[in-house]
Formats: structure tokens, C-alpha cells, sequence
């Protein structure tokens, strides 16, 4: 049986070692600047409290729990948390970094077309709650999109300012939702007609019709503050601004006082970054005190789409081996250089030339000489004397 | 709801970056031999006639599929080697040599006390089907051990021989498996009692109730020649002496003529590796030709299983960054550098420098100039000197 899980695919060689090479940059990203990796089991308890238990795989186990794959990292770092460091998740104020990277599975809405495996990866910032903490997550959100080649767009909203619009209005809680995703739509017609369902009026109204508008650089900070009928839609613009002052460079951030995803989980500053050329996001985050830890903010990266914005020739690496070698001392000395050097399965020079050449490894290393392999040109000649060097000059450290 | 499902576990920092580093370590032992990654999907079409079947998590998928996880690799590996490579898949005689890491489940019969999450990395060769292609596989998987600073033991055998001994003997093909597993496990009163069971006789019976005892050096091939009944047995010692004399260095295999595990599918040798005081084997393999892919050997490592016969100190890294910072200039310098350097989520020096004491932090960097945090030795001085010439020297390429 070779056909596949609908949703579920391979990734040969050329596609594995370009994802391994952007899950290295982002590692080494996120642990110089001080993030520290964690794991979380990927079979759950299935929650039906959880906000994605829609998308959950049920897995039956052999005894009475249900079990789920894990769909989200968020809920199970903060058990992770929770179980690691009892004072953070208790209150304690202890900047505690964390990464991660791995796999969700959704089994019903994929995101991505078709798509029910998928690669996240992220950090969490914990125990802290402050303008520098929510800038230094968000300048990391921009940093991984710039550590794969891409020029990012990101998006900074703060939900407690549409909150605090709706409540101003005095929207029903039951209503509070469905206008608030209209307004993070941009949906203006929707907007409209809750506005109008619901009987809002004055300036808080005002205020929501024109909130998918306050869009834009920080000259949309004024308008937001202009437009805000409370004190609580002041403060949330302050919040906003608090985090901008953080930044050296905020040029590729837009502001976007109409975010308001996730009205409920978000309290604070959140997030989404894009490409110019790629419609979907590749990541999101943002501050979420109180929802799963007292404080805490981060962001969700789906390896997947970032590669997807990346240009075609990026996503795929070439990895052949150098050389081909019937001759075991040297081919150490080149390893531990860090010269990918296959051994020949043919036992006998001419045999391991034509595997070479099959092959397209370039070098064939016999008797402690280089050879190129099939006609080299200058570029090929210099390589090959540079190989020969190495194994001329002094013993280093040989595996 | 923190606890966990039965047989998973979180892997707080300390572990996380120990593992990290190890699959690291793998990672570039085999990429330096020429090893390409790739990557299957955890989920699969559940497979009635899968060897681990028994031991699979089934899924209820939306539709009418029945999905299992992931219990093994090398099936899935096939799969990709006949979807990506048709032609190695149908007999084409080309080196192929692929590396993966990744996770495991098994509902049932856990091999590791209680655990149901495990990681498995390892290499398979397909295309070729030689001496020299086995004892690369054995000595990499010496060098995996190696690799992680332990001493390996790796027991060598050819379940053929086993077999030729089995039909030698007449054994119905219903019996051979019991019989060879009482052999593998070396449980002399076991084989006895079989062979009076099957009321076997002669020089085949004979042969079978030595098995257990060949093992130890390369004598144990004369030893096996003087019982073998017939020439399969003889062919069988002459392929494992075959692969011995590609070994520079034999001095850490140990030979077992009475290997005789999953005596179906592996058709060639086979292996298994050890440390002297660790009880449970580290990772097995071997040659399979036939049974999923034409021409294919390799092996598969337990992450857990190895680190377990790690030392506890070596199981766990320190991984605290070495710098706080208030100042993102020089910072990006040590970064670039490749110094972890946290940003502190204080934004004054005095509550800065209580921030890095309270998490151990020995470094601040404040205007321009490393500090030391609380007393300094000389070791810690001489460090400091070094993080200060970084951000005077010349600029680099910074992030």
C-alpha cells in the first residue's frame, strides 16, 4: 500500500533538508537570544474545553481514556509550565523563555488546504507582562521571516481596543464574537449590519463602524484615541503605543486597531506576520494573561506556509555528497571538516568511478588522491585541489 | 488538567537541549557520510499485516478510513523509497542512503517500562546489496554510539544460518519461529526442550543445540563451519566473515551465530548494539532484501534507549544564556558571535542586574560595557574581557 492519509505527504531528500535548514535557522535564532527548547508529548487527554477540540484527532486507547493528538502547542506548554516551574504558572514575575517546534495534526478544517500534518514552530515568553516583553516577541516574529530570506509585513493590533468599543456599545456578550470577527475581516457591510441588528447607536458605534479602518502607520494611533469613547479604548492604545516606543526600527510594522481574533483569549497586544506575495499568514500570537498562565505572550510560526512564501529554488536544498571514497583514513580526515564523503559500494576503482558519475558526486577519492570525477572545469580543479589540501595538511579531529 | 496520558512525558529544558544535542551529533555523523534526509507522515493507513500492527494506536478518521500512528519506520520508508525512487524500488541497483528522526507510538506491549512516545533515528542503504554495504551500516551504528562518548558492543550474527540449521533439520516451518527465538535468547533448556519436541536428531539437531554458544571472536566462524549440516549454513558464515574483512577495526563487534530474530524478514545480517552497562539493546538492524524493498539494510536508533545508558550528567546540558542585556546593538554583535544573550524585561540597570541574579545570568551588558553579575572570578573576568573585545572588534554579520 503506498498511497497516503488524505492530507499527509513525503518529503524527499531535496524538500527534508531545506525544512532542516530553516528549522536550524529559526532554532539558532530563538536560543541566541536566550530561548530554551521544550517537548510536549504529542498524545493528549482529549479536552472538550479545548478551543480547537473540533479539530482534535480521537485516538481510542486500550484502557477507558480518550486520548487526542495534540493540535495546538500553547495549552500543553502551559501544562509543561505548570508542572516544570509551579511558581511561574502560580504568579511568580520570572522571565521564563521556551521554544518549541514540532508536529499538529487537524483533522477536520485544515488550514491549509488539504493539509492535516503541519510543522509549528514558536516561543513563549512567561512570567513576564510588560511593553519590552510583548516588543521582544513581536521583533522575533519579524526576525523569522527575515532569517529565511523574507521581507516582512507585520500586523500589530490590540483586541482590548475593539472590546472595549463593544462594550461601550453595550453589545451583548452572545453578540460580542460575530461582530468582532466581522470587524477583524474588514467585512464593512457585515459591520454594518450587525451595528444596525443590534440597534447600536452613538459614539461607540461610530467608533466600531469605523474601526476596520484604523489601519496604517502610527498617525492611526491619533485617530484610534480621537475616536474612543472610554477610558478602557484609551488604555489599549496606550498599550499599543507603550510597545511601539520599545522598538529601535518599526518600519515593517502596520498597525491594526481592528484586530480582534480570539476576543476572549488574546488581553494584550497581538499579531500576525505576512509576506507582500503570500496571502496567508505565517505566524501569529500575541499576549494572552490569564487564559492559560497568569503571564504570558508568544507566537505559533506553520513551517509549512513559511515555505510556502519562500521563493521555489529556496525550498528545496542540494545535499549530494561531495565525494565518493574507496579509501577509509582520508575520507575521515574530510568528515570531520565537514566534506560530506560517501563510501563506494563498489570495491574496485573503476567501478566506483561509474557510481560516482550514476551518482553525480564529483570527487572519487582513491589512494589517498582526489580525482575528478567526468570532465571538471577551473571552478572543479580548484575544489579539488582545496580537498587535497585538507588531507595534506594537519590531523584535526577525526570521527 | 496537567497530568499527562499514561507513557508520555514533558521534556523540561535541561532534557530538551540534551536531546537536541545528541540528534544533533547524529545528524551530522550520518550527513557527513552522505547520508539525505527525509520524512513520513505519523499517520498512515492502518495495516492489518503491519509486523507492529498489535502495537499501533488506530485513529477514527471523518471518513471511513481507519488510520493508525506511526509504530515503525522502516515501512514508511519504503513507501517513500517506491514513491520517490520507482526505480530502486523495482530492482534498479543504485546506492540510496537516507537518515530520519522522529517519533513512535506503541499502544500495547511498551518496550521501554511504560513508555508509548519514543524517538527513533536512523539510516537505511537501498539499492545495493553487498559486504561492504553491511559493514557500513555496522559501523555507523558503532559510530552512533561512539558519537555520544559511549563505548559500543555491537553483537554481529546472520540469521541465515539459524534458518539453514532449522531446515536442516526438518523443523515445520510453524515451530522454526519459537525455536529460533529460544535460540536468540539463548535459553539452552528452552531449545532443548523444543528439539525433544520435535523429537529432532542428528547433525542438524546438534548444530541447533550450540547455537546459543557461538559467540564471542572471530573464532566462533570456524566453530559454526564445523557444525554447519549443509551449505546454506556454510554460505551464511562465509557472508558474515565476508563483511568482517571490511572492518579496518574489528575490535568491538562480537560475533553471535544464534542471532536469529524475525527470522523472515531479515534475510542477511543483522545487528544489535550495546554498552557494557546498559541491559537493553540501543538500536538493531540489518539486511531485509526482499521483504520490503529489494536491495535495503539499515538500523534504527532509540533516543531514549541511548540516553538512558548516558551518563545523568552527560543527559542533561546547561543552557542558561550567558548575557542580559539592556543595550540591542552590541547585543546583535554577541549573537552573531554565537553568544545567547537574553534581553532583560527590565528596562533600568539596578532592576536589570536583579533580573540576571535571579536567573543566574553572569553577565549584564549596559551601554556599551559587559559587567559581571554578583562576584566574578578570574575565570569570569577573563570571560568578561572576552565578551568586550567581541563588540570592539571588527563588525560581522549580525542578526
Amino acid at each position: 500500500m503506498t498511497s497516503l492519509p488524505e492530507g499527509t505527504r513525503f518529503a524527499p531528500p531535496e524538500l527534508a533538508a531545506a525544512r532542516e535548514k530553516v528549522l536550524a535557522h529559526l532554532r539558532e535564532l530563538y536560543a541566541s537570544w536566550g530561548y530554551l527548547p521544550v517537548e510536549v508529548p504529542a498524545l493528549e487527554h482529549h479536552d472538550a474545553s479545548h478551543p480547537r477540540e473540533a479539530q482534535a484527532f480521537k485516538l481510542t486507547d486500550k484502557g477507558s481514556d480518550v486520548l487526542a493528538l495534540r493540535s495546538d502547542f500553547t495549552p500543553a506548554l502551559a501544562r509543561l509550565v505548570a508542572s516544570t516551574y509551579p511558581g511561574v504558572a502560580g504568579g511568580e514575575r520570572r522571565a521564563l523563555r521556551l521554544r518549541y517546534a514540532g508536529t499538529v495534526w487537524h483533522a477536520h478544517h485544515p488550514e491549509l488546504a488539504g493539509t492535516r500534518e503541519f510543522t509549528q514552530v514558536g516561543i513563549e515568553l512567561v512570567g513576564v507582562s510588560n511593553a519590552r516583553a510583548d516588543a521582544e516577541i513581536i521583533h522575533l516574529a519579524r526576525e523569522s521571516v527575515r532569517a529565511v530570506g523574507l521581507a516582512p509585513r507585520i500586523e500589530v493590533g490590540n483586541p482590548a481596543y475593539v472590546k472595549a468599543l463593544l462594550d461601550a456599545a453595550d453589545v451583548p456578550y452572545e453578540h460580542q464574537l460575530a461582530l468582532a470577527d466581522a470587524i477583524d475581516r474588514k467585512d464593512r457591510s457585515d459591520v454594518l449590519a450587525l451595528i444596525d441588528a443590534l440597534g447600536l447607536t452613538g459614539r461607540a458605534a461610530d467608533a466600531i463602524l469605523q474601526a476596520p479602518d484604523l489601519y496604517g502607520d502610527e498617525g492611526v494611533l491619533d485617530e484610534a484615541r480621537r475616536l474612543a469613547p472610554n477610558d478602557a479604548a484609551r488604555l489599549a492604545v496606550d498599550r499599543l503605543e507603550g510597545v511601539l516606543t520599545e522598538f529601535e526600527d518599526a518600519s515593517e510594522l502596520l498597525l491594526d486597531l481592528g484586530l480582534a481574533r480570539r476576543l476572549s483569549y488574546y488581553t494584550g497586544v497581538t499579531f500576525r506576520a505576512f509576506t507582500l506575495d503570500y496571502g496567508q499568514p505565517l505566524l501569529g500570537g500575541g499576549r494572552y494573561d490569564g487564559a492559560l498562565l497568569p503571564y504570558a505572550a508568544g507566537f505559533s510560526l506553520g513551517l509549512e506556509r513559511l515555505m510556502g512564501a519562500m521563493p521555489r529554488e529556496a525550498g528545496e536544498a542540494v545535499i549530494t555528497p561531495q565525494v565518493l571514497t574507496l579509501d577509509d583514513p582520508p575520507a575521515r580526515r574530510l568528515r570531520a571538516a565537514g566534506i560530506a564523503v560517501a563510501r563506494a559500494t563498489a570495491s574496485e576503482p573503476g567501478a566506483a568511478e561509474r557510481e560516482a558519475e550514476a551518482a553525480r558526486i564529483p570527487f572519487l577519492l582513491v589512494a589517498g588522491a582526489v580525482r575528478s570525477v567526468g570532465g571538471a572545469g577551473a571552478a572543479g580543479e580548484a575544489r579539488r585541489l582545496e580537498l587535497q589540501a585538507i588531507l595534506s595538511g594537519p590531523r584535526g579531529d577525526e570521527a
